[in-house]
């Protein structure tokens, strides 16, 4: 038996120690700390966090597109102890509890048009994978029983287990773990800054919304299910919709009667300054599925709202969703949800956003003149900058170089600078930042002067 | 904006109406409650639950089989806080936390042999989905490529995500989602009350095991990754494994070089008297997965325990698990998981049930004058009691028949008499028992007196 005692809680060494011999560690190469300290992080306060040795960092990354209501607030805290003290689980499976109910009625009544049905999860893959079969099932109860493929778009992340995954369009983190499902199809992202397809055109075509109805009717619009898209794409560094991509995507589903899901777990709960990505781009999809900011991360939950029409068929007969997970829409996670929701209303959060989207977007802008940057895109807060070896030619970087630009350089110094963001190359190489909704114009210009002095390193060295 | 004080917290009517039109209960036939008032819990306090009038239940399943600790655990409710007061949340994507570290070398102390790397998840499925991508993985990078297909047992429940759900055995939660997951096949259980390959010896032949080493044979070896294990079956009601079962998977995964993972989602922790189910039944597998009791279901939860041998090619090289939960590992469902260990060290859980379980056995055998008693099974806290219309034929009900019996006439009673447990045909008709480790005596005594009633007055409907 260990003794959690024997060492001082903020032993950076002995920490770390342990972390290299027992803990795995998520996407991560493992080797890159075979003899490098693992960073530790032990404390947060609104949009910073400390690490073992006392030092501190802008959270750029809301931990993980996670924190909106920022680091270090009591009243989720004691939200989570009030609840646990009370009851601290129990299931929703043919059962009921207070805080669940009292959660769902709140979302519905924030959602757009009738998405008004909560099923819980535990997080953003859980809830797409509860769309995926919810999508399979609705039809075979209403008639159109080959409807099983679903659409999602290339470069998408929508999860990590093998239904999720096989909807996430990344193909370097799928081919190890195939076969996966089958009958999931992939069709152009709205990379605007990369698009071949409108390359000829004096303006945007919406082909990338075409080429959705393309593959409908590749496939055969009776054998299609659902869409799975994200209001911004996250992977590939915060692809935005062009003017008409959404209310073009609706028209196609509708046509073909194809579900629209809209992925929210990183645009929802105010990433684009509205509670749903939808609301931005007004439209309207029969289910959204939401996790992260949810409860601003401080207790594990997710959920998938459907419209009145998807839960319609299963409030007959015996028709039953034969689906559900143990921890899902967890009394203390629905408790902290509520009060972090309590919070978004008193802080208008959202207004938070809003006031200094603009601001944020110029001050990343102004980073144009660093010859390695080629694009900045995104909206609200959340950005993805677009590194390029070339700017006029848009040359991308080899792997190689992106290997040594990225994970060489500018991940761990923008690290000792301070910056928590994400240096990533699942499409071309970005950084992408997603700070808590709390941060003002200060802690932006913070942000901005890092990457300023970092980016300008990085293109002095190429 | 829904104002969420406009209702008295417990008014049942009023929040039964809002789950009847906004929440979706999970694995739940909704046109029940189309009338009827759903359930809804409020509080709990050791092994009793109390519902939104007041009547309280004996928590029979532990909630979910998870309450291990028992319910209104302050100290639970005070792990949370301090952590979420601290750092409530950050990811494991590269970096670390304190709490996480700490638990993933705990867990390893109590591991059986060199299972000593923690991949953590949020819960079961999702720990099942990392064991099956792992083990796919593994084999790549270990020159077997062509090993991806995986074995599990007929009637067994592994999670609802996808790939889980495919290692799932129970047809009838899986058609309306298919198709899965190719490359998961079944072999027989360990349901010995109705095993038939054993009908015609003195005793039992191990063929269920043997039927492991057939389907291997049937797919290849070179092609078979892992073979999915509880160490008792859940579903299907609680079925333990007959003497020299394990000894004899374990050799026939050794021979073939496949991966031998235990499925603990509900036997670790205690459940049968150990930390792990491996350990009672004295094996050493390859992986673990783990969650629901891990932290008595006060935060969300789970992990996938690896041997050394299964992390070591992943500590060379740029070699990689890319994979990954945003909420895996939280902070605050760590601390809390530390916090429940604790609880099971200073109150010695384990060995409650080991001083308990033989009274409890005892007393449910008690039950068998009973007609429609057909079986009692288990072990530890984790009963099954199998019902029969025939108790010298063994022949079970009519698919009608267990609809009445087990929805329309056991479910409501035992709930109505202050019972919580589970009475499900997923396979034979049976009732299960999983109560929280922390119960004694007279909590059993009045948990087979209640049954005793409702069984007798079932026996004399039938």
């Amino acid at each position: 038996m260990n003794d959690k005692n024997n060492y001082s809680k903020f032993d950076s060494d002995k920490l770390s120690e342990m972390a290299r011999r027992h803990l795995w560690m998520h996407f991560t190469r493992l080797s890159s700390y075979n003899e490098a300290e693992i960073p530790i992080m032990v404390k947060g306060e609104g949009g910073y966090v400390w690490d073992s040795h006392g030092k501190r960092y802008i959270d750029g990354l809301a931990g993980l597109f996670v924190v909106q209501a920022g680091h270090g607030r009591h009243e989720l805290a004691e939200a989570a102890a009030k609840q646990a003290s009370e009851l601290a689980y129990f299931p929703i499976w043919s059962y009921a509890h207070a805080p669940a109910i009292e959660l769902a009625e709140r979302l519905a009544s924030l959602t757009p048009g009738d998405l008004n049905r909560v099923f819980f999860t535990t997080g953003g893959g859980e809830a797409v994978e509860t769309a995926f079969k919810l999508a399979r099932q609705y039809f075979k109860l209403t008639g159109k029983p080959k409807k099983t493929k679903v659409i999602s778009r290339n470069i998408s992340y929508h999860g990590t287990t093998m239904g999720a995954l096989s909807i996430t369009g990344l193909a370097g983190i799928k081919a190890d773990f195939e076969p996966l499902i089958p009958g999931t199809f992939k069709v152009a992202n709205t990379n605007r800054y990369r698009c071949v397809d409108c390359a000829n055109s004096p303006a945007c075509t919406l082909h990338c919304a075409d080429d959705i109805e393309r593959m409908i009717n590749y496939e055969g619009a009776d054998t299609i299910a659902a869409v799975f898209l994200e209001p911004v794409q996250n992977a590939g560094g915060c692809f935005t919709p062009p003017d008409g991509y959404f209310d073009r995507v609706r028209e196609i589903c509708d046509k073909y009667d194809v579900l629209l899901v809209a992925d929210e777990v990183i645009c929802g709960f105010g990433r684009l300054g509205h509670y749903f990505g939808s609301q931005k781009y007004n439209f309207v999809p029969d289910m959204i599925t939401v996790a992260k900011g949810m409860t601003s991360g401080y207790s594990p939950i997710g959920a998938l709202i459907a419209s009145d029409r998807i839960i319609e068929p299963y409030l007959k007969e015996t028709n039953t969703f034969l689906h559900g997970f143990t921890f899902a829409g967890h009394p203390v996670s629905s408790a902290v949800a509520l009060a972090n929701l309590d919070i978004f209303e008193r802080e208008n959060l959202l207004g938070n956003v809003l006031a200094n989207e603009g601001y944020f977007r110029e001050s990343l802008e102004g980073l144009r003149d660093i010859s390695i940057v080629g694009d900045i895109r995104g909206t609200g807060y959340f950005y993805g900058i677009e590194l390029v070896k070339d700017r006029s030619s848009k040359e991308t970087f080899s792997d190689d170089e992106s290997e040594r630009l990225l994970r060489g350089l500018l991940t761990p110094r923008l690290f000792e600078e301070g910056l928590i963001c994400r240096a990533d190359d699942r499409g071309d190489p970005v950084i992408q930042l997603s700070p808590p909704l709390v941060i003002g114009r200060s802690e932006i210009d913070d942000i901005v002067g890092i990457l300023r002095g970092v980016l300008s390193e990085a293109a002095a060295l190429i």
